[in-house]
Protein backbone atom coordinates (compact mmCIF):
# COMPACT_ATOMS: atom_id res chain seq x y z
CA UNK A 1 0.00 0.00 0.00
CA UNK A 2 1.42 3.29 -1.27
CA UNK A 3 -1.72 5.15 -0.13
CA UNK A 4 -1.47 7.60 3.26
CA UNK A 5 -2.12 6.63 6.08
CA UNK A 6 -5.76 7.64 6.87
CA UNK A 7 -6.63 5.27 10.01
CA UNK A 8 -4.94 3.32 12.27
CA UNK A 9 -2.69 0.31 11.21
CA UNK A 10 -5.16 -2.40 13.23
CA UNK A 11 -8.32 -0.54 11.09
CA UNK A 12 -6.51 -0.62 7.77
CA UNK A 13 -5.48 -4.28 8.13
CA UNK A 14 -9.26 -4.76 9.13
CA UNK A 15 -9.78 -3.22 5.65
CA UNK A 16 -7.35 -4.84 3.68
CA UNK A 17 -8.81 -8.23 4.94
CA UNK A 18 -12.38 -7.24 4.48
CA UNK A 19 -11.77 -5.75 1.02
CA UNK A 20 -10.52 -9.52 0.45
CA UNK A 21 -13.94 -11.07 0.42
CA UNK A 22 -15.82 -12.14 -2.30
CA UNK A 23 -18.52 -9.03 -3.32
CA UNK A 24 -16.84 -6.28 -0.87
CA UNK A 25 -14.56 -3.83 -3.05
CA UNK A 26 -12.11 -1.43 -1.51
CA UNK A 27 -15.18 1.05 -0.55
CA UNK A 28 -17.66 -1.47 0.44
CA UNK A 29 -14.71 -2.94 2.76
CA UNK A 30 -13.89 0.57 4.32
CA UNK A 31 -18.07 0.48 5.11
CA UNK A 32 -18.03 -2.45 6.47
CA UNK A 33 -15.27 -1.76 8.72
CA UNK A 34 -16.48 1.47 10.03
CA UNK A 35 -20.15 -0.22 10.55
CA UNK A 36 -18.16 -3.00 12.88
CA UNK A 37 -16.17 -0.48 14.91
CA UNK A 38 -18.71 1.80 15.93
CA UNK A 39 -20.84 -1.34 17.02
CA UNK A 40 -17.83 -2.96 18.70
CA UNK A 41 -19.63 -4.91 21.48
CA UNK A 42 -22.63 -6.36 19.10
CA UNK A 43 -20.43 -6.94 15.58
CA UNK A 44 -16.86 -6.47 16.05
CA UNK A 45 -15.87 -8.65 18.49
CA UNK A 46 -18.60 -11.34 17.67
CA UNK A 47 -17.01 -11.64 14.43
CA UNK A 48 -13.23 -12.03 15.95
CA UNK A 49 -14.66 -14.52 18.09
CA UNK A 50 -16.53 -16.56 15.01
CA UNK A 51 -13.76 -16.13 12.96
CA UNK A 52 -11.04 -17.40 15.04
CA UNK A 53 -13.75 -20.31 16.16
CA UNK A 54 -14.69 -21.27 12.67
CA UNK A 55 -11.01 -21.19 11.92
CA UNK A 56 -9.94 -23.98 14.42
CA UNK A 57 -12.79 -26.18 14.07
CA UNK A 58 -13.69 -26.54 10.70
CA UNK A 59 -12.64 -29.62 8.58
CA UNK A 60 -13.37 -30.86 5.26
CA UNK A 61 -15.36 -34.28 5.23
CA UNK A 62 -12.93 -36.99 4.25
CA UNK A 63 -15.84 -38.80 2.76
CA UNK A 64 -17.60 -35.89 0.39
CA UNK A 65 -15.58 -32.94 0.43
CA UNK A 66 -17.44 -30.70 2.04
CA UNK A 67 -17.20 -28.39 5.21
CA UNK A 68 -18.59 -28.83 8.53
CA UNK A 69 -17.24 -28.52 11.67
CA UNK A 70 -16.86 -32.34 12.24
CA UNK A 71 -15.69 -35.23 9.98
CA UNK A 72 -17.49 -37.35 8.66
CA UNK A 73 -19.99 -34.21 8.13
CA UNK A 74 -23.15 -33.82 9.06
CA UNK A 75 -25.00 -35.06 6.75
CA UNK A 76 -22.64 -37.60 5.81
CA UNK A 77 -23.10 -39.24 9.37
CA UNK A 78 -26.70 -38.93 9.04
CA UNK A 79 -28.27 -42.65 9.40
CA UNK A 80 -31.31 -41.48 7.78
CA UNK A 81 -29.82 -40.37 4.53
CA UNK A 82 -31.08 -42.63 1.83
CA UNK A 83 -28.04 -44.82 1.17
CA UNK A 84 -29.29 -45.25 -3.04
CA UNK A 85 -28.35 -42.18 -4.59
CA UNK A 86 -25.44 -39.57 -4.35
CA UNK A 87 -25.88 -35.74 -5.80
CA UNK A 88 -22.70 -34.57 -7.08
CA UNK A 89 -22.20 -30.78 -6.43
CA UNK A 90 -19.44 -27.98 -7.82
CA UNK A 91 -19.27 -26.41 -4.74
CA UNK A 92 -20.22 -26.45 -1.18
CA UNK A 93 -22.21 -23.06 -1.84
CA UNK A 94 -23.84 -25.19 -4.18
CA UNK A 95 -24.33 -28.35 -1.41
CA UNK A 96 -25.72 -25.53 1.12
CA UNK A 97 -28.36 -24.10 -1.43
CA UNK A 98 -30.07 -27.76 -2.31
CA UNK A 99 -30.04 -28.77 1.15
CA UNK A 100 -32.26 -25.13 2.12
CA UNK A 101 -34.43 -26.39 -1.27
CA UNK A 102 -35.25 -29.80 1.08
CA UNK A 103 -35.58 -31.54 -2.36
CA UNK A 104 -32.19 -34.22 -1.18
CA UNK A 105 -32.77 -37.03 0.82
CA UNK A 106 -29.36 -38.89 -0.15
CA UNK A 107 -25.65 -37.74 0.45
CA UNK A 108 -23.93 -35.14 -1.67
CA UNK A 109 -19.99 -36.06 -3.04
CA UNK A 110 -18.62 -32.12 -3.71
CA UNK A 111 -16.15 -31.94 -6.97
CA UNK A 112 -14.54 -28.75 -6.09
CA UNK A 113 -14.36 -26.91 -8.97
CA UNK A 114 -14.66 -27.76 -12.87
CA UNK A 115 -12.32 -29.22 -15.83
CA UNK A 116 -10.97 -25.97 -16.85
CA UNK A 117 -7.81 -26.69 -18.79
CA UNK A 118 -6.81 -23.14 -19.57
CA UNK A 119 -6.92 -22.53 -15.75
CA UNK A 120 -4.60 -25.33 -15.35
CA UNK A 121 -6.94 -27.41 -13.59
CA UNK A 122 -7.59 -31.23 -14.63
CA UNK A 123 -9.34 -34.13 -13.27
CA UNK A 124 -6.56 -35.10 -10.78
CA UNK A 125 -7.46 -30.94 -9.14
CA UNK A 126 -11.28 -32.59 -8.53
CA UNK A 127 -12.81 -34.99 -6.44
CA UNK A 128 -13.48 -37.20 -9.15
CA UNK A 129 -11.12 -40.34 -8.29
CA UNK A 130 -12.86 -40.68 -5.04
CA UNK A 131 -16.51 -40.47 -6.16
CA UNK A 132 -15.41 -43.58 -8.47
CA UNK A 133 -14.48 -45.32 -5.61
CA UNK A 134 -17.31 -44.48 -3.37
CA UNK A 135 -19.80 -45.44 -6.02
CA UNK A 136 -17.45 -49.00 -7.06
CA UNK A 137 -16.69 -49.98 -3.01
CA UNK A 138 -20.68 -49.70 -2.55
CA UNK A 139 -21.03 -52.30 -4.28
CA UNK A 140 -23.82 -51.46 -6.27
CA UNK A 141 -25.78 -49.82 -3.13
CA UNK A 142 -25.41 -46.34 -4.57
CA UNK A 143 -27.19 -46.90 -7.68
CA UNK A 144 -27.50 -43.20 -9.42
CA UNK A 145 -25.63 -40.80 -9.37
CA UNK A 146 -26.85 -37.13 -9.99
CA UNK A 147 -24.98 -34.41 -11.42
CA UNK A 148 -26.08 -31.19 -9.78
CA UNK A 149 -23.66 -29.13 -11.73
CA UNK A 150 -24.02 -25.87 -12.95
CA UNK A 151 -25.73 -25.60 -16.22
CA UNK A 152 -22.89 -23.95 -17.79
CA UNK A 153 -20.42 -25.10 -20.03
CA UNK A 154 -17.86 -25.71 -17.46
CA UNK A 155 -20.14 -27.34 -15.56
CA UNK A 156 -21.49 -29.32 -18.62
CA UNK A 157 -17.96 -30.57 -19.76
CA UNK A 158 -17.39 -31.61 -16.23
CA UNK A 159 -20.75 -33.58 -15.89
CA UNK A 160 -19.83 -35.61 -19.47
CA UNK A 161 -16.10 -36.60 -18.18
CA UNK A 162 -17.78 -37.73 -14.64
CA UNK A 163 -20.22 -39.80 -16.05
CA UNK A 164 -17.41 -41.28 -18.05
CA UNK A 165 -15.76 -41.91 -15.91
CA UNK A 166 -18.50 -43.63 -14.05
CA UNK A 167 -19.75 -45.82 -16.49
CA UNK A 168 -17.35 -48.67 -15.16
CA UNK A 169 -19.38 -49.04 -11.71
CA UNK A 170 -22.68 -49.43 -13.16
CA UNK A 171 -24.51 -46.60 -11.43
CA UNK A 172 -27.18 -44.95 -13.26
CA UNK A 173 -26.04 -40.97 -13.76
CA UNK A 174 -28.96 -38.47 -14.28
CA UNK A 175 -28.51 -34.69 -14.39
CA UNK A 176 -31.04 -31.83 -13.00
CA UNK A 177 -33.89 -31.16 -15.73
CA UNK A 178 -34.20 -27.76 -17.43
CA UNK A 179 -36.69 -25.76 -17.70
CA UNK A 180 -38.96 -22.59 -16.43
CA UNK A 181 -37.36 -21.63 -12.89
CA UNK A 182 -40.18 -21.50 -10.88
CA UNK A 183 -42.16 -18.13 -10.89
CA UNK A 184 -40.04 -17.31 -13.89
CA UNK A 185 -42.02 -15.46 -16.42
CA UNK A 186 -41.38 -16.85 -20.50
CA UNK A 187 -40.98 -12.81 -21.71
CA UNK A 188 -37.40 -13.18 -19.95
CA UNK A 189 -35.87 -16.24 -20.36
CA UNK A 190 -33.18 -17.65 -23.34
CA UNK A 191 -34.14 -19.68 -26.19
CA UNK A 192 -32.25 -22.11 -24.97
CA UNK A 193 -34.08 -22.64 -21.84
CA UNK A 194 -37.33 -22.67 -23.22
CA UNK A 195 -36.85 -25.19 -25.83
CA UNK A 196 -35.91 -27.49 -22.91
CA UNK A 197 -38.88 -26.77 -21.47
CA UNK A 198 -41.23 -27.17 -24.67
CA UNK A 199 -38.98 -30.72 -24.99
CA UNK A 200 -39.18 -31.63 -21.33
CA UNK A 201 -42.95 -30.82 -21.22
CA UNK A 202 -44.93 -32.56 -18.79
CA UNK A 203 -49.19 -33.39 -18.77
CA UNK A 204 -51.21 -31.42 -16.43
CA UNK B 1 -33.13 -19.50 13.08
CA UNK B 2 -36.03 -21.89 12.39
CA UNK B 3 -33.96 -22.53 9.30
CA UNK B 4 -32.75 -26.50 9.61
CA UNK B 5 -28.51 -26.75 10.58
CA UNK B 6 -26.61 -26.92 7.02
CA UNK B 7 -23.23 -26.41 8.30
CA UNK B 8 -21.45 -26.87 11.65
CA UNK B 9 -22.52 -24.58 14.30
CA UNK B 10 -18.85 -22.19 14.07
CA UNK B 11 -19.88 -21.58 10.27
CA UNK B 12 -23.38 -20.78 11.06
CA UNK B 13 -22.80 -18.00 13.40
CA UNK B 14 -19.52 -16.58 11.50
CA UNK B 15 -22.30 -16.72 8.49
CA UNK B 16 -24.93 -14.72 10.73
CA UNK B 17 -22.45 -12.38 11.46
CA UNK B 18 -20.97 -11.54 7.94
CA UNK B 19 -24.73 -11.11 7.26
CA UNK B 20 -24.97 -8.03 9.36
CA UNK B 21 -22.69 -5.91 7.62
CA UNK B 22 -23.71 -3.30 5.02
CA UNK B 23 -23.21 -4.90 1.52
CA UNK B 24 -23.50 -8.11 2.31
CA UNK B 25 -26.89 -9.94 2.16
CA UNK B 26 -27.75 -14.11 3.48
CA UNK B 27 -26.63 -15.14 0.25
CA UNK B 28 -23.13 -13.29 0.21
CA UNK B 29 -22.28 -13.69 3.43
CA UNK B 30 -22.55 -17.51 2.71
CA UNK B 31 -20.33 -16.67 -0.20
CA UNK B 32 -18.04 -14.89 1.90
CA UNK B 33 -18.24 -17.62 4.51
CA UNK B 34 -17.01 -20.27 2.20
CA UNK B 35 -14.43 -18.14 0.93
CA UNK B 36 -13.16 -17.66 4.22
CA UNK B 37 -13.00 -21.31 4.92
CA UNK B 38 -11.51 -22.22 1.77
CA UNK B 39 -8.84 -20.01 2.86
CA UNK B 40 -8.44 -20.51 6.21
CA UNK B 41 -4.60 -19.61 6.68
CA UNK B 42 -4.88 -17.04 4.37
CA UNK B 43 -8.05 -15.52 5.28
CA UNK B 44 -10.55 -16.80 7.80
CA UNK B 45 -7.12 -16.59 10.43
CA UNK B 46 -5.97 -12.96 9.17
CA UNK B 47 -9.45 -11.78 9.38
CA UNK B 48 -9.94 -12.96 13.59
CA UNK B 49 -6.49 -11.33 14.19
CA UNK B 50 -7.78 -8.00 12.55
CA UNK B 51 -11.03 -8.31 14.27
CA UNK B 52 -9.79 -8.69 17.72
CA UNK B 53 -6.95 -6.33 17.04
CA UNK B 54 -9.55 -3.91 16.15
CA UNK B 55 -11.71 -4.86 18.85
CA UNK B 56 -9.02 -3.77 21.23
CA UNK B 57 -7.37 -1.41 19.69
CA UNK B 58 -9.77 1.37 18.33
CA UNK B 59 -10.84 4.61 20.00
CA UNK B 60 -13.07 7.27 19.42
CA UNK B 61 -11.16 10.92 19.64
CA UNK B 62 -12.26 12.95 22.46
CA UNK B 63 -11.33 16.43 19.92
CA UNK B 64 -12.57 15.43 16.48
CA UNK B 65 -15.43 12.33 17.06
CA UNK B 66 -13.39 10.20 14.36
CA UNK B 67 -11.85 6.79 14.95
CA UNK B 68 -8.21 5.99 15.31
CA UNK B 69 -6.07 3.53 17.64
CA UNK B 70 -4.69 6.55 19.20
CA UNK B 71 -6.40 9.61 20.81
CA UNK B 72 -6.40 12.20 19.98
CA UNK B 73 -6.19 10.86 16.94
CA UNK B 74 -3.26 11.05 13.96
CA UNK B 75 -5.06 13.68 12.18
CA UNK B 76 -5.45 15.54 15.51
CA UNK B 77 -2.44 14.83 16.84
CA UNK B 78 -0.65 15.96 13.09
CA UNK B 79 1.64 19.40 14.12
CA UNK B 80 1.42 20.06 9.79
CA UNK B 81 -2.44 20.38 9.88
CA UNK B 82 -3.69 24.41 9.39
CA UNK B 83 -5.13 25.69 12.73
CA UNK B 84 -6.93 27.90 10.95
CA UNK B 85 -10.14 26.08 9.41
CA UNK B 86 -11.73 23.15 10.78
CA UNK B 87 -13.60 21.00 7.83
CA UNK B 88 -17.29 19.55 9.52
CA UNK B 89 -18.60 15.83 8.46
CA UNK B 90 -21.17 13.41 9.00
CA UNK B 91 -19.26 10.42 9.43
CA UNK B 92 -15.99 9.18 9.56
CA UNK B 93 -16.56 7.73 6.26
CA UNK B 94 -16.51 11.38 4.60
CA UNK B 95 -13.76 11.80 6.28
CA UNK B 96 -11.61 9.39 5.10
CA UNK B 97 -12.78 10.26 1.48
CA UNK B 98 -11.67 13.66 1.79
CA UNK B 99 -8.69 12.60 3.04
CA UNK B 100 -7.98 10.44 0.53
CA UNK B 101 -8.79 13.40 -2.14
CA UNK B 102 -5.86 14.85 -0.04
CA UNK B 103 -7.66 18.21 -0.90
CA UNK B 104 -7.44 18.94 3.18
CA UNK B 105 -5.09 20.47 4.80
CA UNK B 106 -6.52 21.01 8.21
CA UNK B 107 -8.65 19.22 10.76
CA UNK B 108 -11.84 17.97 11.20
CA UNK B 109 -14.83 17.15 13.18
CA UNK B 110 -17.15 14.56 13.22
CA UNK B 111 -20.64 15.13 13.72
CA UNK B 112 -22.03 11.38 13.66
CA UNK B 113 -24.76 11.81 12.02
CA UNK B 114 -27.65 14.27 10.60
CA UNK B 115 -30.41 15.82 12.30
CA UNK B 116 -33.74 13.23 11.62
CA UNK B 117 -36.59 14.34 14.31
CA UNK B 118 -38.70 11.77 12.66
CA UNK B 119 -35.61 8.79 13.59
CA UNK B 120 -35.59 10.93 17.10
CA UNK B 121 -31.99 12.61 16.32
CA UNK B 122 -32.06 15.88 17.85
CA UNK B 123 -29.18 18.39 17.57
CA UNK B 124 -28.08 16.68 21.66
CA UNK B 125 -27.22 13.10 19.41
CA UNK B 126 -24.49 14.58 17.40
CA UNK B 127 -21.66 16.22 18.23
CA UNK B 128 -22.67 20.24 17.37
CA UNK B 129 -22.46 21.27 21.12
CA UNK B 130 -18.57 19.98 21.01
CA UNK B 131 -18.00 21.97 17.66
CA UNK B 132 -19.56 25.07 18.79
CA UNK B 133 -16.96 24.55 22.13
CA UNK B 134 -13.61 24.01 19.99
CA UNK B 135 -14.47 26.80 17.85
CA UNK B 136 -15.36 28.91 20.70
CA UNK B 137 -12.31 28.06 22.57
CA UNK B 138 -9.81 28.68 20.23
CA UNK B 139 -10.76 32.15 20.44
CA UNK B 140 -10.59 33.05 16.71
CA UNK B 141 -7.94 31.06 15.66
CA UNK B 142 -10.11 28.99 13.78
CA UNK B 143 -11.27 30.97 11.19
CA UNK B 144 -13.72 29.17 8.84
CA UNK B 145 -15.42 26.18 9.48
CA UNK B 146 -16.16 24.20 6.28
CA UNK B 147 -19.34 22.33 6.59
CA UNK B 148 -18.65 19.36 4.27
CA UNK B 149 -21.65 17.54 4.65
CA UNK B 150 -23.96 15.17 2.06
CA UNK B 151 -25.81 17.33 -0.45
CA UNK B 152 -29.37 15.40 0.75
CA UNK B 153 -32.00 17.29 2.49
CA UNK B 154 -31.18 15.66 5.56
CA UNK B 155 -27.38 16.73 5.59
CA UNK B 156 -28.63 20.65 4.08
CA UNK B 157 -31.04 20.67 7.17
CA UNK B 158 -28.39 19.93 9.49
CA UNK B 159 -25.99 22.60 8.04
CA UNK B 160 -28.37 25.42 8.57
CA UNK B 161 -28.65 24.47 12.11
CA UNK B 162 -24.71 23.89 12.88
CA UNK B 163 -24.56 27.34 10.84
CA UNK B 164 -26.84 28.93 13.40
CA UNK B 165 -25.19 27.68 16.20
CA UNK B 166 -21.71 28.86 15.10
CA UNK B 167 -22.69 32.60 14.60
CA UNK B 168 -21.94 33.66 18.01
CA UNK B 169 -17.81 32.34 17.38
CA UNK B 170 -17.54 34.59 15.05
CA UNK B 171 -16.22 32.18 12.25
CA UNK B 172 -16.76 32.23 8.68
CA UNK B 173 -19.16 29.39 7.43
CA UNK B 174 -18.71 28.04 4.45
CA UNK B 175 -19.87 24.94 1.96
CA UNK B 176 -18.71 22.92 -0.33
CA UNK B 177 -19.36 23.97 -3.86
CA UNK B 178 -21.90 22.23 -6.24
CA UNK B 179 -21.21 21.02 -9.44
CA UNK B 180 -20.37 19.10 -11.91
CA UNK B 181 -18.64 16.04 -10.95
CA UNK B 182 -15.27 15.82 -11.87
CA UNK B 183 -15.67 13.23 -15.39
CA UNK B 184 -19.04 13.50 -14.90
CA UNK B 185 -21.46 13.27 -18.27
CA UNK B 186 -23.90 16.31 -18.34
CA UNK B 187 -26.94 14.31 -20.08
CA UNK B 188 -26.34 12.23 -16.87
CA UNK B 189 -26.83 14.58 -14.48
CA UNK B 190 -29.98 16.06 -12.56
CA UNK B 191 -31.23 19.59 -13.19
CA UNK B 192 -30.28 20.94 -9.68
CA UNK B 193 -26.94 20.28 -10.38
CA UNK B 194 -26.62 21.82 -13.54
CA UNK B 195 -27.99 24.68 -12.70
CA UNK B 196 -25.81 25.07 -9.57
CA UNK B 197 -22.77 24.53 -12.52
CA UNK B 198 -24.11 27.50 -14.41
CA UNK B 199 -24.63 29.54 -11.60
CA UNK B 200 -21.26 28.90 -10.25
CA UNK B 201 -19.34 29.10 -13.41
CA UNK B 202 -16.24 30.72 -13.79
CA UNK B 203 -13.30 31.83 -16.08
CA UNK B 204 -11.23 29.59 -18.09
Amino acid sequence: MTTKRIAGEEIERLIQVLARLPGLGPRSARRAALALIKKREQLLAPLAAAAADAAAKVKVCRTCGSVDTIDPCAICADPRREPGALVVVEDVADLWALERSGAVKCRYHVLGGTLSPLDGIGPSDLNIASLVDRVAVSKGEIAEVILAVNATVEGQTTAHYVADQLASTGAKVTRLAHGVPVGGELDYLDEGTLAAAIKSRSGL
